[in-house]
């Protein structure tokens, strides 16, 4: 099957579009739009519903127009960083759209700050929206408050080049609507947090609204014919010399790239079993019947482990190698058995192949390989299963070993559930979790506190795409960075299902150093009392639980009405200060 | 008089060369220590008896050696922006010392940046150490938690270099003691903050102790003697021309550069009516009977106004020119009457002297203008009083005008008190503080939640420089950012007054912009339940009031177990949503 009609195809719908632009662009002036309005509208566009931020005297009269907009709701978060966590778990859920969050100049962006980079570093498309002082202002750079009191009006700009891949100022010389364009197509394409200030002299500023008329391409570039056409011949052939032994890896790509549906027809048309990265799971559904489950490198399951690296062929799609993805770089995998398939290029063996991205080459590949399906549905896959363990003597002990499988069997089909950085991102890892569920964690970037900002903006996200129910999974010492985001949750009327894992201190750190050390231990907050808190005078409602035992655990989770999640629910959940899952202590024991 | 240096200043170089010739002269390895060690040493020797920051994999080594110190204390915040407020707190109230945060690579050190800007923006000596990847992986770069995951190590120090004046990378191949001492000298003589990377594999890397026996030398550069000598004789010459009618205007980096003793004995010596900047108050006592109160710009009392600008020469100590902090640079003092001297230059009307700092130059200043005592000490000042207005028709509501004038009689000499941007900041200026009192207030950055992190450091630092209560002034909307910190004060048995004023948002916001704007609002948490739900299960006492009425808050600060202090303390006021100080309407006035 030759690849070059599709290209050519799409090469020409390019042009009539650059060219389309192009005579709109020389028409302007004929219908007029604000420029904040023009910022909105392209939000409205690309899907977002929601804007998270903190008000400013910097974004005020932007926010205005936020707060009277009729398909956009402001948020208000309690602070920054939080608002940059919750556009995170937003963008994460909703997938095809982005995250907003904005913020004032200096104080409020430096805040957003850690949340914006793990936005970069785990692939997630944030706008970052900054109101800046009026461009009078920024030319006569007076102190103002907000400022570093040296008229360096840069200087936060200049720092958020090292985190977004786009700055963007807005200013009246500027082509401001192409600026606008270009920032959001940059970050929709390469799903990365961009960097924009809107000036407070710029909000209300007229410019032409011609551009609106043609949506924003969310479009990866095209990819060279030849060069795909190649790499689909080598790949057939790599493939057709193992015998069809391959098995297919799905990694965080998959979801950021949103080629999860290329995916599942591959895996479907060819038969090839597949697993997953811990960034990678539930990239496909975990119920299918070919998918056999985790690969962390040597903390893999046994079983798991044998099939994944006795494939003569590895087929890695949307790899992202970070130390806890792949149980610390131990791969047992041989460059000679791999290929890669990434966003902007591909791999095979030791061959780079640049400018053949995933997206566009996945339906190709499946044409090509689905010759293989006879033998490669008959490679053996285990089930990936887990199994809620005995009590030992009538233990009564919430440990990680019984506590994971058994909210295993609470999940039910679509929920999201969202895991912290520390014992839960590694507990959740071998548990099955049901069709359409998603999970949502930050394993590279590992900023602890980020769960609870984002289980926000999942929250919104998973509501606006039918989603079932919001399950955070998040230790005491995490939740104390961030625990203010629970007041938007109630006030917004979320009912996220909220698990704090109370054991006593920050336990991920205990394992890799200072097992008895003070530093790593935290107060003991009434966490029960936290909703009623935040929330006794919201009017809405809200429970809170504290499990100890494993029968009161299986009591909650047995409850209907607990289970049906109608209002914000809190459950403390006492567990030993020193247990942790194996896949953790596996992880911490490799790093020592 | 001959321009000399101070003995001081002179005991400084000279304690600075030794210092340099001793290392020359020491073989390495006569005394050594660990890397870890020299840093605690030096920070010890500087006055430093607490470190405030979080614990993360990358600096948990290092916290071994802090836990085990006997001389500084882990404080152990609740997320790291606090811990940067704390740290800066902590240095304002503390003065000869400096303020240390310690965070990890990344996810930590990020999250800290708004409160390191802060600290350069209004000139607070921090001490940013951040634990990093060893020296060996940020060789090999592989994509470990925490990293942006492209290799980039190098990115969060770019981005620090905005805000910090010194970025010292610590590592096998520099001259480790030399650049840990550079740092730490930058900082305290600059009043900045500085960066230190500290790599894992560098805690225990044992380094000469020889350069621990000379002290770091806290003293600015040395006046250049005839430049110096030129500027006294100029200034004296003013000051016969005004016939000795001159005021003193002390601004912010009086206490900064630590020149108070120094202006007192000017004050004294010469009898010159003095007057302070919004960030000057409490530079020097405001019972000081040439005390005339706080100058504003425009919005100054009307009478306080007249005899500031009627001066015939005005001698501006340590001014820092933002926007409110001059009444939205509304002084209405001519250059040709105006004498700025600052810690590193002088400005004599339009004449800009280089390297004529003023911790050197007030000495021989004093010496030059005595003569003037006779004629200057019939100036006229005002006393600076405030009154409690009476109930019109026994109006029971508390608002601005009555609370702040009220408070004014519940504070105690040597009080610490902390004021949060916002009405606080506003409400607090024309109240006369007792002696010995600190208003501690980020007037400049005004990054909103500051005071509750800031407060924690100062209540530690009030508690061992032998001031009396530590007092802070929130507002609720702001409370939120940062609400979490209220723990480590009850952890460690701080006994702060906490008032919170509730006024249903963000009062301040509303004036400058969307008076009625929902985007304004917060959400009414149950503040007197905070306390408890952070320290319940702490050991610790605590008691929280709301009071809603003029009685009941009288009846609460004649109470004198409340105001004795002996435990940590909330006050819930209750004020009108659109009541705001009339400082704050007059500033937002000029904004408009």
């Amino acid at each position: 099957m030759s690849a070059q009609p599709t290209s050519k195809a799409l090469q020409g719908e390019v042009n009539r579009l650059k060219l389309e632009l192009h005579t709109m662009h020389t028409e302007r002036g004929t219908s007029e739009i604000t420029v904040a309005n023009y910022i909105l509208t392209r939000l409205v566009q690309l899907g977002v519903t929601k804007m998270f931020g903190v008000p400013g005297d910097f974004n005020l009269a932007f926010l205005d127009l936020v707060e009277d907009h009729k398909s956009i709701d402001w948020v208000g978060n309690c602070n920054e960083l939080n608002a940059a966590y919750a556009a995170d778990g937003y963008a994460r859920v909703k997938q095809t759209s982005l995250g907003v969050v904005t913020t004032t100049f200096g104080v409020g962006e430096l805040s957003a700050m850690n949340g914006i980079a793990g936005a970069f570093s785990e692939m997630v498309p944030v706008l970052h929206l900054v109101g800046v002082p009026s461009t009078t202002q920024q030319k006569a750079r007076p102190i103002l408050h907000h400022t570093l009191g040296d008229g360096r009006y840069d200087a936060y700009t200049i720092a958020s080049q090292q985190f977004t891949i786009m700055q963007t100022s807005l200013n009246k010389d500027s082509d401001v609507a192409r600026l606008i364009d270009d920032t959001l197509v940059a970050c929709i394409t390469r799903a990365r947090p961009v960097y924009m200030t809107l000036p407070t002299d710029m909000v209300y500023e007229h410019i032409s609204a011609e551009r609106l008329k043609i949506p924003l391409a969310r479009h990866p570039a095209i990819n060279d014919v030849e060069t795909e056409d190649f790499v689909l011949d080598v790949i057939e052939e790599r493939v057709k010399e193992a015998g069809g032994d391959v098995i297919i890896l799905v990694d965080a790509c998959v979801i950021r790239f949103e080629v999860q549906d290329e995916v599942n027809d591959l895996l479907r048309s060819t038969g090839f079993p597949v697993y997953a990265t811990p960034m990678g799971k539930t990239a496909i559904d975990e119920s299918y019947e070919r998918y056999g489950g985790v690969y962390i490198g040597s903390i893999t399951q046994p079983l798991v482990k044998e099939r994944v690296e006795s494939a003569k062929l590895i087929l890695s799609i949307g790899l992202l190698s970070s130390d806890f993805n792949t149980g610390n770089f131990s791969y047992n995998i041989p460059i000679r058995r791999l290929i890669e398939l990434h966003s902007d290029h591909t791999r095979i063996q030791y061959a780079l192949f640049q400018g053949v991205g995933m997206k566009q080459l996945l339906p190709k590949l499946t044409e090509r390989l689905k010759q293989f399906h006879a033998n490669a549905s008959k490679i053996p896959v285990e089930p990936f299963t887990s199994m809620v363990p005995k009590s030992m003597g009538g233990d009564e002990t919430i440990v990680h070993s019984h506590f994971w499988p058994r909210v295993g069997q609470f999940f039910q089909p679509k929920d999201v559930i969202i895991t912290e950085t520390g014992t839960a991102n590694f507990g959740i890892m071998n548990i099955p979790l049901p069709d359409g569920a998603k999970l949502v964690s930050q394993i590279l970037w590992g900023s602890i506190g980020w769960s609870v900002g984002s289980a926000l903006g999942a929250a919104f996200a998973a509501r606006e795409t039918g989603k079932n129910r919001v399950i955070l999974f998040v230790g005491e010492g995490s939740l104390q960075l961030t625990v203010q985001e629970l007041s938007p949750m109630i006030r917004h009327g979320l009912t996220p299902i909220l698990f704090v894992i109370n054991n006593a201190g920050y336990t991920i750190e205990k394992f890799i150093h200072g097992k008895y050390r003070k530093y790593n231990n935290v107060d003991n907050w009434k966490w029960t009392g936290l909703l009623d808190t935040f929330g006794c005078n919201s009017g809405k409602p809200s429970k809170s639980y504290t499990v100890s035992t494993r029968t009161e655990l299986d009591r909650l989770l047995n409850n209907e009405e607990f289970g049906a999640a109608k209002q914000i629910q809190l459950v403390e959940v006492v567990m030993p200060a020193l247990d942790a899952p194996d896949v953790l202590t596996q992880t911490a024991g490799q790093k020592a």
